[in-house]
């Protein structure tokens, strides 16, 4: 058995893929981490397909140049419309996204019904359900884009009457009939969980792609026989295209510990 | 007395700007007017001063090289934090930006107690505060950074509970004692303006700077003898760095008219 005690590379458009982050490390302690957040031009959610995947390949080519052994695209629009273009960009090196892992996770549930809430891009390109249809084809999915997620959760305006109206606003149209699983198809919408289960109704599963993505990530370092080695807890070194002191305030709800901004190094991307 | 019938350079990071295009057109309907909304980096207001600076550089770059005769700094946080960098860059064409014209008409209303709604980027700089200080020294001036009010007025969500409800949280730590003016300071807050001033309450007058902006950009035309002769109506030309379609979408709520996409051209920003 083979080991690489390289590190997984991982980058979204902001803080939200530090979820993904808390996930791996929940399950591979002993992986060490770089992450990218690329707030000097987020979001993705609203730009054209083009400029997403101009800017997908920028930021996964800083995470190459460190010599990574696997990149996770934890944002959910670059996942959605860039993955080809990054799998061709770093070939070897193996790309993993959250589209899959978080159709998966919606199928997995047993759910017939399936509504995807995303960012605009994310919907606009039919990811999601291209996807299940791939693992379901009889499943029925409808998608939402909810844009107003996005700001609530960066501000941390997670509880109270607005998360809920706002919620309770996209998700109506699509109640009936009821959905049986709703994909929480960007990373910053777990920080709304509560918000959003209320609105979706007490059938609704929420599914969370970043555990899901993270087993992936686990199961396909295994296959290549390129998982950490046991040791000490892996490191985790944190880039920000833009604005370390926000990016470290921000962060810390979706890592799930603060972060120091002296911990943040600053990547000036042209 | 002499003329200039070369346009007038207007930019913001996205399209709020046309609301300032359309003061302008209502103000000098002879003047030409260029366009540029940097949709492929938006929002400035939540990134940091040395990112709008080299993005508002690059924008202003684009007017420049269209001959402009002026350049209007519509975006609220360029102006705020970009105006003394693009004024060094594009001598000895004038550049007008948004914040001063904004605090005169906040003046003007002979309010003393002033609140200043804004992005976090406007409100870290402190420029309303400045400007304001500058004019009246003995106002006092607070200032609220509202970044979901950005979300809102993009998604045309201007009406009923949610933007009230969020005005009413932005506002209510401000109201003791009440304002007396409120700057709407980001060209997309004049959308939620009703929502804006119930939670201001009675006695609070809305500073919209786009008709001051407009009436000092005529202003400095007239100094300089570079007013467009009287002929037919200007012509505005339209200029995005992304998402034509979404730019002709939203934009036409700013500009007050519908905006044909194909009329919107796509420019590459590196």
């Amino acid at each position: 058995m083979a080991f690489d005690p390289r590190p997984i590379g991982v980058f979204d458009s902001g803080v939200g893929g530090l979820s993904v982050v808390r996930a791996i490390v929940e399950a591979m302690p002993f992986e060490s981490i770089v992450y990218l957040g690329d707030t000097a031009r987020l979001p993705y959610g609203t730009k054209s397909r083009e400029t997403v995947i101009r800017y997908a390949r920028r930021a996964a080519r800083v995470l190459a140049e460190r010599d990574v052994k696997m990149v996770v695209v934890a944002c959910n629009t670059a996942s959605a419309v860039a993955l080809g273009a990054l799998s061709d960009l770093l070939a070897p090196v193996p790309v993993v996204g959250v589209v899959e892992p978080g159709a998966r996770a919606a199928v997995a549930t047993g759910a017939r019904r399936i509504l995807v809430l995303a960012t605009e891009g994310t919907v606009r390109g039919g990811a999601y359900e291209r996807a299940i249809a791939r693992i379901r084809p009889e499943a029925s999915v409808a998608s939402v884009a909810c844009p107003l997620f996005v700001g609530l959760a960066e501000e941390g305006w997670t509880d109270g009457q607005v998360p809920r109206l706002v919620a309770e606003a996209y998700v109506a149209p699509h109640r009936t009939p009821p959905p049986e699983a709703v994909v929480l198809g960007c990373t910053h919408f777990p920080l709304l969980a509560d918000a959003i289960a209320e609105a979706c109704g007490s059938k609704a599963v929420l599914v969370d792609s970043a555990a899901t993505t993270a087993a992936q990530v686990k199961a396909r370092l295994r296959a290549r026989e390129a998982e950490a080695p046991i040791g000490p807890p892996g490191r985790i070194e944190l880039f920000a295209t833009d604005g370390v002191d926000r990016f470290a305030r921000v962060g810390g709800r979706f890592l799930g510990r603060p972060i120091d901004p002296t911990d943040v190094q600053l990547v000036n991307l042209p």
